[in-house]
């Protein structure tokens, strides 16, 4: 009787957290910019609401009573009652008026970095985001105490549980001394691709997203694909809202930033349907989604065979002809889609260079939260990273520095480090599917990603939350986080030339 | 202190309200079909939440308290404290589980409607169609209790607080009486007007849409004009999302749509910006909000000055040229924009006909409600009416009989009336507006919209619901609802043919 009490409350506050998922997208794509000050106090007050529904002592009461009788639930139940436990803690360590605060300069910054990143007004956005970076870190303190954790850690547990800070210190530290003589090695040897050729309309573009999208089985009845400045994939599980960006030129990297966000839509739209609207039914952690994602844009979408696939596809829905020569080889799209050069911009970042990105920001956001790093000194010692990271600098060209990403502005501080933790597990879990399903490499050089998909369906997306992160890996791949295949997979691709 | 608890938690409610209405433009403009179950949960949700959160112990107290203790607070003060009374008295008089469950009914019932209505299929949505009229009609004596009214009435009052169905019976008996000979006699003597070509791209009628909307004054913005089945006016006051369809042909019916919505967009675009989000900044009903979007659709939109100005902007849009000749004449226009004729459908008929479409429904809801007359029995019903008010017979076609507007589809019963008393008020401010602002017909034929806004800004949409209705009719005109005005510009247009 208690744990079905607190899940009908779990459902409603599932229903509340779908409302402001619905609404996030609609800021992003939808509203008008004078709708920012209205909208971010209907965000404050779902968020409010939510946060008082979740951490009422009633709920305290219903967890302990079910999890003192928990003999007659079920695998499901009892991993919704681990889940359930888990976000109450959350909940109940922060003040409700905290939250609401949060919320409020978290959108009310994030609409001033929208005009200010334009001007390159560091100093216009700076006063929001210290007053954000404040409550952040008053949050990430808050929640970090009950659980005896640094405060950083705790920031990072709320996108990925699971996972200690040391753990990526060791990955991230691993990849560090990795990475670095490969980019030189890989720049040294590799040969010029040809550009794409721009100019093609919008229409024509999105055609060809939605078909790669089909193709990789993405289900229209339950999404749809629109525009924003930078891609995302939001809305909910039955309802799936993707974008992408357009431009006159980089005609591939829009293709690919789509079949990257088509590996995120791919597990929202498989979530247990019986479950999505409680904790368990939820991807298990931002680090588990991106390697989805990664998987499809890395292991996948910027693969030779794929490509080879691809290339006629592309040229035909651009061009409206297959010549197979020129820019539209199978040859030529490989190479531009595995081209390494280092850049200021995260986004436009290739797969060598992305972790330095990652890890640059890693090591700032940790500084940020434990008080050595103030915000207003961020651009010197962003500046100071690029040059140590990727031997660039940003000078003060904020635009290509600091204020280039959203997530900081957004009230986002411990998600950067789930990209590559992400990259390194597409990498294991890829290993996997080789391993269960043989000619998996054939059927992905014919289009079928169809093998692919209902393998990560049964293993990854179908469990949701069954599994802990720790113990899916475990369970799917038979061991725990391994920079060793993700290297092995760098060294395939860019050494061998083999994938 | 006590007032101002009240205000807290009713600026908590208004963010609610925005929420749900953002999500219900999104239903109707951007849902893929797929998420519609899953946003039925949403709207529940939030709809529970709302009412408890209204009926709640505590609110009734601060109220009390409040009303007590009134003499310190200042005009708007007292009227949000009147108007905060009647949402109270209005929540407190519903269950939470019904609210929840004709909330989800709602969401169900709406989107069978819109596959069964395309395939013809009564049957199909008659059992969900008939336990959403139960839970209306349950809601309906719920709300009726406390009032001592009839049950229709309360379905009236939430929509247009402060008239009684008495008054409308005898208001609209009058246009019973007036309306079918001024029909037949125009319908005998008007010239046959040139249809306006069709075949026009879609983002010419938008852009020439966008540019009607500029000059009547929308703010994009706090806007924005999207696609839908049918046009609406939704969003909250800081963003407005007003949307229209297009046709290949009646280009000029879609432009006429969205003058219309404009009408409305621009009253919540005015409101009070201190008080929008608390009841006392909402509008002061929906036949106030009908007359605003009426104003700018029958006394400018269809107006002979202001189409006469219109003309070659019209052309110019479409067809990249002016002429002045044959359709887009200007006296052609204006034929067209008062062409009158009988028609099976209400958002397709004109000026003269469509009261006689809102009676239609009016008298049928009322059996609906009072039990009367049984949901099964409503096609029949209808057959019957149109045949005694328009002399048509909708036989099998229920897509152009009771499944072509929304409203019993969506739970909204009780709306209908607001249209026609959205008319024959619009035509009592449209009079107040004359004798206040002498010039204001040579304006309209220039296309200067902004004398008559600024009018209407400072007697009607800036007052929010300072005064209620009935005080606000009679402080901006004088009198009380009277359709003598209404009667009087119905024959200056379609028999003196003189506006």
């Amino acid at each position: 009787m208690t744990y079905a009490a607190a899940e009908a409350r779990f459902r409603e506050l599932g229903n509340l957290g779908d409302a402001s998922s619905m609404l996030k997208w609609d800021e992003a794509v939808m509203m008008p910019a004078g709708g920012g000050e209205a909208r971010a106090r209907v965000m404050a007050t779902l968020a409010g609401l939510h946060h008082d529904r979740l951490a009422a002592p009633e709920v305290a009461d219903w967890l302990a009573a079910a999890e003192a009788d928990a003999d007659g639930l079920d695998a499901w139940q009892r991993a919704n009652l681990r889940e359930m436990r888990r976000s109450w803690r959350d909940a109940a360590a922060l003040p409700g008026d905290l939250v609401r605060a949060h919320s409020l300069a978290r959108s009310r910054c994030e609409h001033a970095w929208r005009t200010a990143r334009g001007r390159n007004d560091w100093q216009g956005v700076l006063p929001l985001l210290e007053e954000l970076m404040g409550l952040t870190r008053a949050q990430a303190q808050a929640l970090a105490e009950p659980q005896n954790l640094p405060a950083y850690d705790a920031l990072v547990a709320r996108f990925q549980p699971g996972i200690a800070v040391a753990t990526i210190d060791r990955l991230f530290g691993e990849l560090r001394r990795v990475l670095p003589p490969l980019v030189d090695r890989v720049i040294g040897a590799q040969a010029a691709p040809t550009p794409v050729p721009g100019g093609f309309e919008i229409p024509v573009q999105k055609a060809l997203a939605e078909t790669l999208m089909r193709q990789l089985g993405f289900d229209f009845e339950h999404g749809r694909l629109d525009v924003s400045h930078h891609p995302f994939c939001g809305g909910v599980p039955d309802d799936v809202r993707m974008t992408t960006r357009y431009a006159d030129d980089g005609i591939l990297d829009a293709q690919m930033a789509v079949i990257h966000e088509t590996g995120h839509a791919l597990y929202n739209q498989a979530l247990p349907a019986a479950w999505r609207t409680l904790p368990v039914g939820k991807a298990a952690g931002m680090a588990v989604h991106e390697s989805q994602s990664l998987t499809m844009e890395m292991q996948v979408g910027r693969s030779r065979p794929f490509l080879a696939w691809a290339a006629p596809v592309i040229e035909a829905a651009l061009t409206g002809r297959v010549g197979g020569d020129g820019a539209f080889s199978a040859d030529n799209l490989w190479r531009l889609a595995t081209h390494v050069e280092r850049g200021l911009i995260r986004v436009d970042a290739d797969e060598l260079t992305y972790p330095l990105h990652v890890i640059l920001r890693f090591e700032m956001e940790k500084r940020l939260i434990d008080g050595s790093l103030a915000v207003a000194d961020l651009p010197e010692a962003w500046d100071a990273s690029m040059r140590e990271m990727l031997d660039l600098s940003t000078g003060d060209d904020h635009r290509d520095g600091v204020m280039q990403d959203v997530h900081w502005f957004a009230g986002l501080v411990g998600y950067f480090p789930s990209y590559t933790l992400g990259a390194v597990m597409a990498a294991q879990f890829f290993d996997a599917t080789r391993a269960a399903v043989p000619d998996i490499e054939d059927a992905i050089g014919r289009g079928e990603i169809a093998p692919l998909r209902e393998w990560l369906r049964t293993e990854i997306h179908g469990r949701g939350s069954l599994l802990e992160m720790t113990d899916l890996l475990v369970a799917v791949t038979g061991r725990g986080l391994d920079v060793a295949p993700y290297v092995a997979h760098l060294e395939r691709r860019y050494v061998a030339r083999a994938w």
